[in-house]
C-alpha cells in the first residue's frame, strides 16, 4: 500500500493539480483533500494535472483532518520550519526509506501538506508520527506546496527500505489514527471535566504537548484501549 | 560558482517562475533563458517566482544556446526519455555529486532544461557533456519542466561532491563551450566543403555522432586549438 498524501486546505487548483501529476511520476495516486479553499471539483486542478487527471477524478475530499487520516497508522508532517515541539524530524531521504519500510511491514502511511501561506499549524503537526523537513538555503526556506512535495514524492521512488527511527517493536499492531483520535478525544474531556486547564491561555501549548506525548509513543490498539480503560476509572473516581 | 540553469525555449511564464522559485530555495541564482516563447520581461513568471523575483529580475535572455553556454565548460542535459545516442546517463543524484566536484575544481556547469511539450531536441542534447535522466514511473515519465528543476536542484543542494564520472585528468584545463562550437562550426563548413554529407537526409543523424563524439571527448582548449589546426591544414590540401 503506497503512502497517501493529504493536502490540508489546499488553497490553489493549480496546486492541486501540480501534486497529482507529480504523484504520478513518482508511483503515487492516493490523493486526499482537506476543506479545500475554493471547493472540489476545481478545473484548474484538472488542467494541471496533466496526464494525472485520474489521481484528480478519484481524490477523496474531506471535511476534516481527522476524517482524512481516520484509517491510516503513520503520519508525516512536512514542514519547512522547525517548531517549539518535541517531534521526531527527518530529511526526505530518511522519511522515503522509513516510508518504504513501512509499506513492507503493511502500515498504512500518510503525507501531510499544509496550505500555501501558513503551512501546517502547530495543532496539525502535533498530530504527526514525525515531521519532514526539507533541506533549503537558509534564506529562502518557503518551499512552494507542490514543490515540496515533488521532493518528498522523489525521495519516496527512489528509496530502498531502511530501518523505521521509531524504537516500536514491528511484530505488534500500530493503534490506526482514528483510534488515537478516540483516545484524545476521550483525555481532553476527561481533563476538562477535571479542570485540568486551569486557564484558556496555557491550554493550547499544555494539550499539544500532551498530543505529542501519545503520537509519539506508537500505541497498538490493545493500548489504546488501556488508555481508555484508565480514564474511565479515574472518570469514575471523581465522579 | 554554482551551476547555470539554462531553460531552452520555455513557454509558460509560470514555470519560469516556479524555476527561479525552486532554484532560491536551493541555493541557485544563475538563471538563463533562450528564446523564451512569450518574451522577457514576463509578468506571470514574476508572480510565480514568490520570494525570488530578483533571480527573475538578473535572468539572462539569449537568442540562441550557443550564446548561452558560451562560458560554460560542462553542460548537463535534462532529459526524461533515453535517446538513441551515445551519450553518459546519469541520475539526478549522480549528477548533484559531479557538480559539486565541477564546482570544487572551478569547472563552470549548466543545467539545461527543454520546452513544455518537446523536451530539447536530440541535436541540443548532443552538445551536452552528460544527460540527466530522471527515475519516474514507468507510465508516467513526463516531468513538468518546474518539477524536473526542482529533483535536479534539491540534489545539488544536499548532495556532497563525489568524484565525476568523467575520466579527463583535473589538472588539465577544461574547453569553454565557445571554443567547442567555435572548432564544431569550423569541422562543419569543412566537411561541407569536401561535400562530406553525401545527402541532407543522412546529414543529421551523422552530424549529431559527431557532434557527441567531441562532446563525450572533454578536450582542454590546447587540443581545440590543435584540431582547429588540423582542419585548416586538411582544407589547404583540398583547396
Amino acid at each position: 500500500m503506497t503512502p497517501a498524501i493529504i493536502l490540508v486546505r489546499p488553497q490553489l487548483g493549480e496546486n492541486i493539480g501540480a501534486a497529482a501529476r507529480a504523484m504520478a511520476n513518482f508511483g503515487l495516486s492516493d490523493l486526499r483533500l482537506v476543506a479545500p479553499r475554493d471547493g472540489w471539483p476545481n478545473p484548474k486542478a484538472r488542467e494541471m494535472a496533466a496526464h494525472a487527471t485520474d489521481i484528480i477524478d478519484r481524490a477523496q475530499v474531506f471535511a476534516s483532518l481527522a476524517e482524512a487520516i481516520s484509517d491510516r497508522q503513520w503520519l508525516y508532517a512536512t514542514t519547512a520550519r522547525p517548531r517549539d515541539m518535541l517531534k521526531t524530524v527527518v530529511t526526505p531521504r530518511e522519511a522515503a526509506g522509513q516510508l518504504r519500510a513501512h509499506m513492507a511491514d503493511g502500515l498504512a502511511a500518510a503525507l501531510l501538506f499544509g496550505p500555501e501561506r501558513t503551512g501546517l499549524t502547530n495543532d496539525e503537526i502535533a498530530l504527526c508520527d514525525t515531521a519532514i523537513a526539507i533541506p533549503t538555503a537558509p534564506e529562502n526556506t518557503s518551499l512552494n506546496v507542490a514543490q515540496a512535495l515533488v521532493v518528498v514524492a522523489y525521495e519516496w521512488f527512489v528509496a530502498e527500505a531502511e530501518a523505521p527511527a521509531c524504537a516500536a517493536p514491528m511484530d505488534e499492531p500500530t493503534a490506526s489514527k482514528e483510534e488515537i483520535l478516540g483516545f484524545l478525544d476521550h483525555l481532553e474531556r476527561a481533563l476538562d471535566a477535571a479542570h485540568y486547564f486551569r486557564t484558556e491561555e496555557i491550554r493550547p501549548v499544555m494539550w499539544r504537548n500532551l498530543q505529542n506525548m501519545f503520537t509519539r509513543a506508537r500505541l497498538t490498539p490493545q493500548e489504546v484501549r488501556t488508555l481508555r480503560g484508565v480514564l474511565r476509572a479515574l472518570g469514575r473516581m471523581n465522579a
